[in-house]
């Protein structure tokens, strides 16, 4: 119950070398031997997506997935659709670049009604599993931590990621377990387990005691308390075997030499992943 | 399903006016009509347990909780045998206040094993049954919000709380239900409603957008997300109705005249709570 995860699994999420474009975040990955990126949306934006795909093509690089969809709940009607329309670009756009996976954070409640919010989320993901099945990209329901649930994601548990997962068919509905997210849960074991077949991606970073910031605070894999192997043992047990993503967000991290922060992230990998 | 609170139920907790001393916070509930109080053991041990009993009689206030027992994980049997004795010593205090509860704030895992802490938590409430027992204190376990998790309580659910809560008989060992602290759950109405016959106290404040800071950026009620209203509704539902404490940790409150900060709780507990 000790073996480090394998290198062939290690995925670059571009949030944590921020100010890398996507170019030099992948090349950045090829000169350290990442084999994987996750890529923002924004990032595609700034090169346009055939750019995108180009330069992922080119490299050889995988895409272990987009980020993000969601941001569902709104008060009208009109912003919902809305909603749902910008995550079936982004659908178009992670199967375009060969992306497993479509990350999906599922907005805050409109207003202080947060199981209306709930809803809107219900709804919208189900609005969209014909698109993601006919293009073949799995959506990835992302739990938050909860301490995002008034301004980024009414879903917060790993249970309640699931509860709405399982409405669909899990070739087109998954979870993205981030351990950030979800270290603290008492059923993070069980909740896991029952994960197995909807898996959509790991995701691994540290939290650091006292955490500097609530958004830009996580840290480096080791610098904090979460037992991020024991939560890869646990995922790897559901039958989870794809790419591990290292998403960072935390402006000290940014502020350094992406290279530096690469291969620091190379070996906390291998001794604490 | 919109009727406010009365106010026979409201109850400074201490920490809301967190400049004031014990007679001060006492002076002020007098002249605002408060007729209960949430005391900390800081403001006790500031004047002596003696005089505290004296100024509480005096007041003829009613002592809706001591806080604080609890952090009980440690790296040490000594260590953990030290925090149990304290809050043997903190079980003492709230029954010559005359106080229905103790509130437990659990305690951090003094390594990155959670699992570990929560036993160390079971084993140091199992071994404060008898003595709240024969003092006629019940024991209230506060599950804090996960982004707790790491530095103040592994318990963070109501339902892991309650978990806890029920290997015990209800006379000694509850849970203190603060909105602040669960609103987020997807399981909150349906643990609230298990905790029926288990809840030692109602804490409210509220969730500010964005969050001005991670221990001192609770807001004043009516100021956040939270549903206030509705969550009072499921605890009355649930059988409860005792005090409801107002207690919000947030400098700039402590920085404001404790009479102002009163009266505006007071207005707003009849408007949002």
């Amino acid at each position: 119950m000790d073996t480090p995860a394998p290198l062939a699994r290690l995925s670059l999420n571009q949030q944590t070398t921020q100010r890398w474009s996507l170019a030099e975040a992948i090349d950045g990955c090829v000169r350290a031997g990442v084999p994987h990126i996750g890529i923002w949306r924004d990032k595609i934006a700034a090169v346009g997506l055939e750019r995108a795909v180009g330069l992922v093509r080119d490299a050889g690089i995988g895409v272990s997935s987009v980020c993000r969809g969601g941001m569902f709940p709104a008060a009208s009607a009109t912003e919902r659709a809305a909603r749902i329309d910008d995550t079936r670009r982004a659908i178009d756009e992670a199967a375009a670049l060969g992306a497993r996976t479509l990350v999906l954070v599922c907005g805050a409640a409109a207003d202080r009604d947060i199981e209306r919010g709930r809803q809107h989320v219900a709804d919208a993901i189900a609005a969209l599993v014909p698109d993601a099945r006919a293009a073949g990209v799995l959506l990835g329901i992302e739990p938050l931590h909860p301490m995002f649930a008034a301004d980024r994601s009414v879903i917060t548990p790993l249970g309640e990621a699931l509860d709405l997962a399982e409405q669909h068919d899990a070739a087109a509905v998954g979870v993205i377990i981030d351990a950030y997210h979800v270290w603290w849960d008492p059923q993070l074991a069980a909740q896991v387990r029952r994960a197995s077949g909807r898996i959509a991606g790991y995701h691994v970073s540290d939290w650091l005691v006292p955490t500097p910031h609530m958004l830009l605070g996580r840290g480096m894999m080791g610098d904090g308390v979460i037992a991020l192997r024991r939560i890869r043992h646990l995922v790897d047990a559901a039958g989870y075997a794809g790419p591990i993503e290292v998403e960072i967000f935390n402006q000290a991290i940014w502020d350094r030499p992406g290279d530096d922060v690469v291969a620091e992230l190379v070996a906390r990998y291998c001794v604490h992943v």
